[in-house]
């Protein structure tokens, strides 16, 4: 048998999840939150768990009033209302949403542009479709995205290009200049985009999340992914969506529909139950700021230098002067071993395993987990 | 945009059930219990989704115990016992299990052998990959394999052969003596085999299921599929699992943590509870015999033609006398709407939409809806 993905060893986040639970360290390394899901989301399930008829398969692109209240929900943040019956889909997570997208439109020998460092999914899934990968870079110091050269690398042969705002793992947010300005550079393109919003609820200082949603000429050939394991702590549920105008949402249902046909039925009505309570999500950007703040206010003693992060989960630091010359996978294991905490080299997000002395904390932890992890990491 | 799959459209079960829905039918057109899982597995899945800790991302693969007590429960039914570790990944559903072992080994170009009537997402995933679907019939009057048919179809090229039993749509079982010439065919080949149990609880008449993980032989080229939604009627949790030897299980997951990369965490404990409790799947044949049997009394009086049923979920008709010259699926509409109860046309299960007179109703509904049923379909 020939492996398709010869070189796709296990996710690196299962690895230091693992490696983290074996030594007993504190894992600020997988992305998920170590506190629970609002009580009345937590309640809601609960009950229609033992509501009769409602265990069975879902419809295919989710269950109505879960699409309808997805729908409000758009409208309300971001201004544009997805028709909930053709430009709705609610998907497995923001993961099913995206392999989804790529198997309904990436043809063998199409390009798909993605900016690097990268979620680890986003160039095996593009290769799984006989697609061709081609990474830009998003340099230090800020990782933002430097158009020109995402200008230089689109050609005839682009199919789709991918963003991530918030970013994983850099926490860089796109403005509405960004988008403005990818938006020229699709004009009269058949590029499609799929945009990785599934930060959407973490930005700071006072900043906010710009959708593609939101941009009336992006999103007419986007598809724009969130989540609802981040949004409600709940990364265990596996629950996302997918919005799309009905064309490419047809297109994405079309390979949904035998990728996982429908999502648990109980767990959509739960989450349909809350999402009109916008007062759940609108806590959460100084909710995370105040993580964050705490965070680096813990490591600001350290010999870590710590890296600007306007939005998402995570906070990137450079090691170089707390092990100079270390490699970063090497650095990530012996941090987990030896100081007890558990974190992802970011050479894990580059397809070519580039090495900047950089590691990831996922900052989603209780006060007291945060202030554990500093304690060690500042021994 | 040009389609990947431009000849698919909403799959038949949606179509059916929307149809049903909006026309008050009663719906034995998709397979889905109208009665609930058992009680201790709802109280479970309650007490864990208030469980605080058990809400985020479980391990890729699946959770420990889930994986222990499947690998325990396969050896107490097919006597061999799949290392947890290395042999058994739980999956969002046998559809996700499905496309994921599609996704996996499926290259460009080879072939995968389907026997055809065929559950409707075989072909299509096939086909994503690049894969060449190559059709054998299963004939009228019981559907059983010819298997010198499937050795004309064998070719180098053979990536995979796909087998289903008990059978959807048509309750055909395969007998040990089919599973060792299946294995002779396949010796000395490198060709796989993906074995779709999904209804390995629903077999009759005293007759076991012969599971290929019980065929030292054949299981070694294997991934064997089932699903919890069929056999604890919760259709709506989407939690199946695969079981293969560890080269192949190692392909599976490179694909899995990028495809949904992991299953609800409180389903999987809540199944983990109860899995154990041999006595909920030890009472599956009985319990559906009794309904096949009921269904079968009901219709004797109408001049639906039914086929014998050795197992599944499923009575398949023939309507010639009923509607002598009409196709199948504008019977199956005609009856949905005149008569209010929806049903399955053979065809759909058919690449070419082969059209044999027959429809498909599913009988794993509670005696008052089979009773009700009938009496419309007596009138
Ligand atoms: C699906 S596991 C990875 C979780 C995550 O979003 C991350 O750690 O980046
Ligand atoms: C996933 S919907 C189809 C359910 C089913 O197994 C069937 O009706 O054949």
């Amino acid at each position: 048998l020939t492996s398709k993905l010869p070189d796709v060893g296990t996710s690196i986040f299962s690895v230091m999840s693992q490696l983290a639970q074996e030594t007993g360290a504190i894992n600020l390394a997988q992305g998920f939150p170590d506190y629970d899901p609002p009580l009345p989301l937590l309640e809601a399930l609960a009950r229609h768990v033992l509501t009769p008829g409602h265990q069975q398969y879902a419809p295919m692109p989710g269950l109505p009033r879960l699409r309808e209240a997805i729908s409000q929900k758009t409208t309300r943040l971001y201004g544009h209302t997805p028709d909930p019956a053709t430009e709705v889909t609610v998907t497995s997570g923001a993961t099913e949403a995206l392999y989804g997208v790529l198997a309904a439109v990436v043809q063998p020998g199409d390009e798909v542009l993605i900016l690097e460092p990268a979620y680890d999914l986003y160039g095996p899934a593009v290769r799984l479709q006989g697609g061709v990968p081609v990474y830009v870079p998003l340099a230090l110091p800020d990782f933002r995205p430097d158009w020109d050269r995402v200008a230089a690398a689109l050609t005839p042969r682009t199919r789709l290009v991918l963003i991530n705002s918030p970013h994983n793992p850099t926490g860089a947010v796109l403005t509405p200049a960004d988008l403005d300005t990818l938006a020229g550079l699709l004009r009269d393109t058949d590029t499609l985009l799929l945009s990785d919003e599934v930060y959407e609820h973490m930005v700071f200082d006072g900043a906010a999340h710009h959708s593609v949603t939101s941009h009336p000429e992006l999103r007419e050939r986007a598809f724009v992914l969130s989540s609802f394991g981040k949004t409600y702590h709940a990364t265990g549920w596996k629950v996302g969506y997918c919005l799309a105008p009905p064309t490419l949402t047809a297109e994405l249902r079309r390979v949904h529909q035998f990728l996982t046909f429908s999502v648990s039925t109980p767990t959509q009505h739960a989450l349909a139950d809350v999402l009109p309570d916008s007062a759940l999500y609108d806590a959460l950007p100084a909710f995370y700021q105040q993580k964050r703040d705490l965070f680096r206010e813990l490591l600001a003693p350290t010999a870590f230098r710590l890296l600007p992060v306007p939005g998402g989960y995570f906070q990137v630091a450079d090691f170089s002067a707390v092990a100079p010359g270390l490699g970063d996978v090497d650095f990530a294991r012996q941090l987990t071993r030896e100081a007890g905490v558990a974190v992802v080299p970011l050479s894990a997000f580059y397809h070519n395993g580039q090495d900047q002395h950089l590691v990831r904390f996922c900052f989603a932890k209780q006060e007291a987990t945060l202030r554990a992890a500093a304690t060690r990491l500042q021994a």
